[in-house]
């Protein structure tokens, strides 16, 4: 890696590079669905999972080649499907997302369906191109993301936990956000061959942290900041930290998943550089002014 | 191959297995999704992509085993999400499906979105155990089956051309029905290693066959049989071979396209069985009488 590494550069035109190879050829393609999906993932929001998948990576010392751009692309592709999915009337309803219109707000709910199914299926489609060049981590790498968002323990799952009457708040965070932020940080470590154990569980303690600041925003944030409707939890009757624990109980909570991911990570080259984002990365979610706000 | 080998088991244990490897595990699943996930997959309908992928991979000589497997359970896999998706009220809007209610019928259109989602990402995670095996032909079985439903030749962009003003109907049709059937017979190819140029063509004609007959059925079938409503193509004004030749037109363009379908059999071990399955299979879609009231 030198200098002139510059990590959002590589997830944006990782993504862009992906949707070129299924919307740039010479086949017609139906333009509006094509619309769609780069509505779908342009302009992105934090690209966290796919920056944190490749931190993982390059702080268990795998190169930014294809096989890791592969895993990243693949696990904020099935990321911008779920938003796209989740958006829907017969879910949340949102007319918008990251600042936009949502998908089906902008291009209708047919093809909202069918650019989420769409961007589901180029995900997987990404992975062809490294079965070749190595087929036991490629393998690895689609386990890890499959699981992530199918079932039992993936992203469809914590979605389908909503329909439920009986709900575990925990088992519903994991698989619904933890799921892919643990994919992320498994997927680092799979792109290098690394050992996954202590992967998972900082990608755990970080995935249940993110979704304690998404609660906490719910109730805590400017919506022109956040470029989506806040208090949606409450009104959907959504389980959500913060109501069960109250604003300061789940700052504390998030203060103490972030210390636990941290110890989480092992001793490998780019350990320092990775705890240092993790702790630029929990300012980001809950600002030093919510600290305040809660002490 | 042995005598006991039963094609039609084969596949059913296959689907069986693959939704058992997610939904049977000691991980709880949200039950309705279960349920819904196994109520889009049985009782199947005539299995015709899985049968025709292992027909086509016993003829070229291929052995029934894990790769061919999972060829054909992917197929139908996404086949079984694609009509999940394809009911939904935003698309056709179909009460029953197989005889039966619908997904989102029967449990919803938030666990219908889901259950399709989930079926997507199972049919991906199949390969998964094949790579190792056999990475070259995995990936490209999976390249073929990632086309075939994404963009921009596969099923999702088939989709999204109902939602344009200008479709061209073979186009369409390609995209929509024919890519999973060209699929089929190239990836039964493909798990045997075998030369794929002539099966593209093969799968070309007999998708393009099934489609005129699923439009011929659409005008002329009992509803009873067919165990979805009739006359939808007329009702949602979607481009239909039946409408465009006529009735008598559209039975001979069938006959012409399966005759083409036959030449197109390379010189394979199993050619001669192959030709009888696809005859067989012809005049269960076009039965006798179609071609004399057509005559």
């Amino acid at each position: 890696m030198n200098d002139s590494f510059d990590p959002e550069r590589w997830t944006e035109d990782g993504l862009a590079n992906a949707l070129d190879c299924v919307l740039n050829t010479d086949n017609p393609v139906p333009p509006t669905l094509a619309r769609a999906m780069r509505h779908a993932v342009f302009p992105g929001g934090a690209r966290v999972r796919p920056r944190l998948c490749l931190a993982v990576g390059l702080a268990c010392g795998a190169k930014p080649g294809p096989l890791l751009s592969a895993a990243a692309v693949s696990i904020e592709l099935l990321h911008c499907a779920s938003l796209v999915h989740d958006d829907l009337p017969c879910f949340d309803d949102a007319p918008t997302r990251r600042g936009q219109a949502s998908v089906h707000a902008a291009f209708g709910e047919r093809i909202a369906v069918l650019a989420g199914d769409a961007l589901i299926v180029l995900a997987f489609e990404v992975f062809a191109a490294t079965i070749a060049q190595a087929p036991g981590r490629a393998a690895g790498l689609l386990r890890t993301i499959s699981g992530a968002v199918g079932v039992p323990g993936g992203i469809c799952a914590g979605q389908a936990w909503e329909s439920e009457s009986q709900v575990e708040l925990a088992a519903y965070q994991r698989a619904k956000t933890g799921a892919l932020f643990v994919a992320a940080a498994v997927a680092g470590a799979q792109a290098a061959g690394a050992e996954i154990a202590p992967w998972q569980r900082f990608g755990e303690r970080l995935g249940e942290a993110y979704q304690v600041a998404d609660d906490l925003r719910d109730v805590a944030a400017d919506p022109a900041v956040l470029g989506k409707p806040v208090g949606r939890d409450v009104a959907l009757d959504r389980p959500s930290a913060a109501r069960e624990y109250g604003f300061g109980g789940a700052i504390r909570h998030f203060e103490t998943l972030v210390a636990d991911a941290m110890d989480a990570i092992p001793a490998c080259p780019g350990a320092h550089a990775l705890r240092a984002m993790v702790q630029h990365e929990a300012r980001r979610l809950v600002p030093a002014e919510w600290l305040l706000r809660a002490a």
